[in-house]
């Protein structure tokens, strides 16, 4: 039970883990904050929040956990404004998409890294954003991962775990760098080649006759691309060096593929589209 | 109304074809072809066909109608063998995902290109395949595009716009080398993409973890990967030319947004996934 809650950023992800918590019983008060009054205005007549203050440091002061539920980008900015006044006692978790870079923004901003912090990301969102979008069933049956540093206190990552169990999420813990390697592959990656394949066709000189003959494969395959360009252009900046690792061994595969179709190597293109359909029955089924 | 229907190739597509003339009393009787006796048993035992000949040429003897529903790669190879036997009076038409690729099969087999002959691509389908999964709503408001040729007859073209539109499918015509190049954008690029991610994760080390984090939007992005790598293959190297300049179209995207990444240049990151988001949103809208 959490009796005083902020959710700094109250979108998609904040909001939805506002209403969990909420019809689980789990919290006392949630206060918002956030950029645009409209929206926390919004949030406080969908019962998503119970009152916002436009200052981050006003919304976090007396919480007992705080929630940073912002762009990437954002992180260390919003750290700096909540750090001289978040209490000794208050846990601090986040949903960022990528860990490293949120762990060195609270690094940055607190001079250190406070033993209240438990790194978090839930794997879970879907392509629209903002508070409208939030639903309580966000989460559930939904993977979170928390990525306790060796400065992380248990009883902070006790009540992490807790609060995530009570939207009916999955929790499990690893490491931020395998965190990072792990996203980059399964979510960071395919997203650019949506991103990557939507824009390559919208430049195509006919692209209204191309976009009209897609079919349900391609309006599937690119559902990914309507999502919130500012936080994917965050999401990149933040994972970096595992991104590119991953795109790297992307194009390399792209190149054999290539180069198999120009020589007319049959064999070569089964063998991919075998391995790739094996892979993706089984991880499906 | 078409008196005797031959389709060579009982699966996904010649299958549901079969269903859904049926249902629209379009046809009188339908002979089925291929080369797995078990199938075109089960065809008969479902409804799809009346009856089936293991040799083609025996299928489309007497037949009005002749559906070559075979991977790309069969196509020659079973037009050499109908060609003799062929009437005068058929009509000869292709479910084919390449065009120029099936023109060129015709006009080798038959050594010339047939007047009752009508290129044709139903953009239907799912990730399954064979008769099993057939069904008579696939191509329901779905895009059927026929390619005449110069050679092709008004009678033959008019026979297969009424078949597809009994379908109830949405008939439009276009050139050969404009539905190559179309499709290679909409559909053939798209999963190259697909099968070469999932290969790319497969061979991952730590692949049972990988996949063990994916959600949602990598399930949907993949989903294509599942589709039947014979067919794929032989769509690769049957439209090779139009897919390869995609292909290094997207590579030159993906180059761009690698380094837009290693740079840091959050602007351009910005500027691509907004065009793309807009892109994606006006054509899912």
């Amino acid at each position: 039970m959490i009796g005083r809650l902020a959710i700094l950023g109250v979108g998609l992800i904040g909001g939805s883990l506002a209403l969990a918590l909420r019809r689980a019983h789990h919290v006392g008060e949630v206060v918002g904050s956030g950029r645009r009054e409209r929206n926390l205005q919004r949030a406080v007549e969908l019962g998503v929040i119970d009152r916002y203050a436009l200052d981050p440091a006003e919304a976090v002061r007396g919480a007992d956990m705080v929630v940073l539920a912002v762009p990437l980008g954002a992180m260390e900015g919003l750290c700096r404004q909540i750090a001289p006044v978040l209490g000794e006692q208050a846990v601090l978790t986040d949903v960022g998409s990528a860990k490293r870079s949120v762990v060195e923004a609270v690094r940055a901003a607190f001079g250190r890294l406070p033993e209240g912090f438990v790194p978090g990301h839930p794997i879970a969102g879907t392509e629209q954003s903002g508070v409208e979008a939030a639903f309580a069933d966000l989460f559930y049956h939904r993977r979170v991962i928390l990525t306790p540093l060796p400065e992380t206190g248990l009883r902070a990552l006790g009540e992490v775990r807790e609060m995530w169990e009570a939207t009916g999420a999955v929790v499990e813990e690893m490491s931020v760098e395998h965190h990072d390697h792990v996203l980059a592959a399964t979510s960071h990656l395919p997203h650019m080649l949506a991103f990557a394949l939507v824009d390559s066709l919208a430049r195509l000189e006919d692209r209204h006759e191309v976009f009209r003959y897609a079919a349900g494969g391609f309006r599937d395959f690119t559902r990914i691309a309507s999502s919130d360009p500012v936080m994917w252009r965050d999401i990149c900046l933040a994972n970096r060096d595992a991104l590119l690792e991953m795109m790297d061994r992307f194009r390399d595969d792209m190149d054999r593929l290539s180069q198999a179709i120009e020589q007319g190597d049959g064999d070569t293109l089964l063998e991919i589209f075998q391995r790739a359909k094996q892979a993706r029955d089984a991880f499906a089924g």
